[in-house]
């Protein structure tokens, strides 16, 4: 793990809501400490949304290679649970099996994106947080996913870093992104950690702090000959694209160019055909034109659509909240334990029992065709298996593979998209089928629950 | 500091945008490092929303007077930038002043809430980290607000950090509920941190690994004898409550109280009705009820309009996440330079010049009547001023203020909300006036630069 990280993402194991600690407390005294299973699901797509792209595990299996308790968290914990808690805290590694589906991959409701198989306490305690990771970046790179579907050939960087919920989501979003397709962030230690690639030009106050475009632009340029990218629109857009080609001319003699130009408010689409113009009719063709300033998948599709001639797009805030759908209606579920299958049956909210395994098939165009959610013993379906073994007994069963790899996985993986399902558009519903061996254990024990209970 | 922030708060200073950095390149490489002044507002409220409260300010002054490089950082920093960058980063403290208006303030569109003077590349450097964590915490603390005023006499609880983005979203959304008048959270590691009181029971996982309710009922209360809250929506709400009912006769003889219940799901007011009765029957009065599930502000109020017998609420995702509104329309603006009045003037951006203070009048019932934006300096308004020096050459000038106090504070401003602002219904916007000295800095400032640019 890189140093940088340090002090930034090993967040302290108190970061867990507090009925897991009750619950463990009464687990241990009652030596509830059989196998747990538990799976996580997203019970039903955003409004609009025609897949969701699964992303976080790698941060899950950090959490839990590292988790372990201080000696300041212990005591903490000695002013508010017995001394029996505190003891068995102390001693406390995550020793489960984690399955999962593979980082980038395509997924929709009802089909377990990770499992989670430990003795109980242990399984219950980490629940939170496994939540809270996997729930973010897959909220971020399927949001991330529809903007790289609706241009694929654009530089697309995440910029929303300042407007993010906090440190770690500005920093898990660029991952996320940049998984799901995005050609990097401005987030700075998101390059420093995950190797994201980095892009950035200049603000509105290095112009103002200038009071002069002339002078601002010809300082940034002279200080970063190899990456002159400048800010246009402070004061009058097409007014200061004049000025960048006239200094185009007095850096010529010293081999500076101006590599492109940032457009952050106004009429998108209006200034950047005229800026295109004046920079055509100054000899800079080369030069790009970069658009930022409350963009999303939507302004994209028209910008693009209309045939603006910008080549790459800051998304910011957009990005990073997942404005249209701030949230996803997930749930960690216990589905076995000692094991005997399990099944909640709250209203609206049912799960579907035991340990499962998600079939895909695909049609003669090698598109996605239907899935299959089955039991994961004897109920074998046609298909690929998607849920793979990810940890052993508490560790890693593969090396870490590149964050760069994942994504080309991803971007493989969206060429198997129908085309309906590739557009903003909503797609009809995909066909999840819940196998016939599942249906029957449900009912199974749905029979023996209202006996009991 | 506390100890067990250890790995949970000081996150890198690389959490900043990359374009900070280059323009700190030339702002040393042309010697611009003369006072710079920003400010920190909010340009509009979001739609039907009729306030906002300030927070975040304690983060930003710990994260200010802890700003540093560590060796590998600077390490990764000097394979991308010169050397005189990594010189001036390896001495780099914050050595500025800040401004502020203090924590749990109610505030409106174009009202600086925080203002930071220093050298320009230390201001500019902090911009992105600074506006992480104010927008963060005050988007948190608005949404908070609205549960808290709808529901004051209602135990309000915040269990979202699962859902929150991220573990440092989690965290803090526990701290600025709090701050805005919440009773607490389920997240541990505020309470850890913050203090924040704490509150959880059981997951249905529980119930679900003892397979029988009666058996999980009863192994929980003899567990916490102390808190005994005991969820009963696993299989079937009014069949569990005539269990709690029976598993209290048992407990009475062990001098063992169920002090609650908690439903979960489906129709709340029903259930809450229903169960209200079968624990009234049974002789449990002071057995309170307490409801949590997809509940905002709007379901809150329409339970407590209804009459519904609930005693507190668990409010997770629409809290965490600010559902109906996940980020505020906020920027971090160049106001002066070197002496100067700076103003940005981009389409549908322009910002207000200058050093600023709020002056805030109340009516005769000593509701607020209306607010005057002003310059700092020179333009003295009638009315309360709401901005205060908080930090002096990079050092806090008072000792931290504790968050209960904070919280304390913040109640007491919503007494001088007038009633309509107070409601969950969009009121008249509230008067903000813009001094008259103020516009004719601004139209001098366009004066000039037109001339200019």
């Amino acid at each position: 793990m890189s140093p940088l990280l340090g002090a930034s993402r090993q967040f302290s194991p108190l970061l867990t809501d507090l009925y897991q600690l009750t619950m463990l407390q009464s687990y241990l005294e009652y030596e509830m400490n059989d196998i747990a299973v538990f799976e996580l699901f997203v019970r039903k797509l955003p409004q609009g949304r025609n897949f969701l792209v699964a992303a976080g595990l790698d941060q899950v299996l950090d959490y839990l290679e590292n988790l372990h308790f201080s000696q300041e968290e212990l005591g903490w914990l000695a002013t508010r649970f017995p001394s029996h808690v505190i003891t068995y805290l102390e001693q406390f590694r995550f020793e489960g099996d984690v399955h999962a589906m593979p980082e980038g991959t395509v997924f929709f409701p009802n089909e377990p994106i990770i499992r989670i198989i430990a003795p109980l306490p242990q399984a219950q305690l980490v629940e939170s947080r496994i939540m809270n990771l996997m729930h973010f970046e897959t909220l971020i790179a399927s949001k991330a996913a529809r903007s790289v579907l609706v241009a694929p050939d654009k530089l697309l960087v995440d910029f929303g870093m300042r407007r993010a919920h906090g440190a770690e989501a500005g920093l898990l979003a660029a991952r996320a992104s940049y998984l799901a397709g995005f050609s990097g962030s401005a987030t700075v230690l998101a390059g420093a950690v995950f190797d994201v690639p980095l892009y950035g030009t200049m603000a509105h106050s290095y112009i103002q702090a200038h009071g002069d475009e002339n002078a601002a632009f010809e300082h940034f340029a002279r200080s970063h000959p190899q990456n002159t990218v400048l800010l246009i629109d402070t004061y009058d857009t097409e007014a200061a694209a004049i000025k960048v080609v006239a200094l185009a001319d007095t850096l010529a003699s010293d081999q500076i160019d101006i590599h492109g130009v940032r457009l952050d408010s106004g009429d998108l689409a209006e200034h950047a055909k005229n800026v295109r113009q004046i920079l055509d009719q100054g000899g800079l063709t080369k030069t790009t034109i970069f658009a930022s300033g409350n963009i999303d998948e939507y302004r994209l599709h028209d910008l693009i659509a209309s045939g603006s001639p910008i080549n790459g797009f800051g998304i910011g805030t957009a990005l990073d909240i997942s404005s249209d759908a701030p949230s996803l209606d997930c749930a960690y579920k216990l589905q076995e334990y000692a094991g005997k299958p399990r099944r909640k049956r709250s209203e609206g909210k049912a799960t579907w029992p035991g340990r499962k395994q998600v079939y895909r098939r695909y049609d003669a165009g090698n598109r996605l065709a239907g899935d299959i959610v089955a039991l994961e013993k004897h109920d074998v379906q046609t298909g690929e298996p998607l849920i793979k073994l990810m940890m052993l007994a508490g560790r890693r069963i593969h090396e870490k593979i590149s964050l760069h790899d994942i994504r080309k996985r991803t971007l493989a993986g969206y060429t198997r998209l129908s085309e309906q399902m590739s557009t903003l558009e909503p797609a009809p519903a995909y066909p999840v089928r819940i196998s016939k061996a599942l249906h029957v254990l449900a009912d199974q024990l749905d029979a023996e629950m209202a006996e009991k209970n």
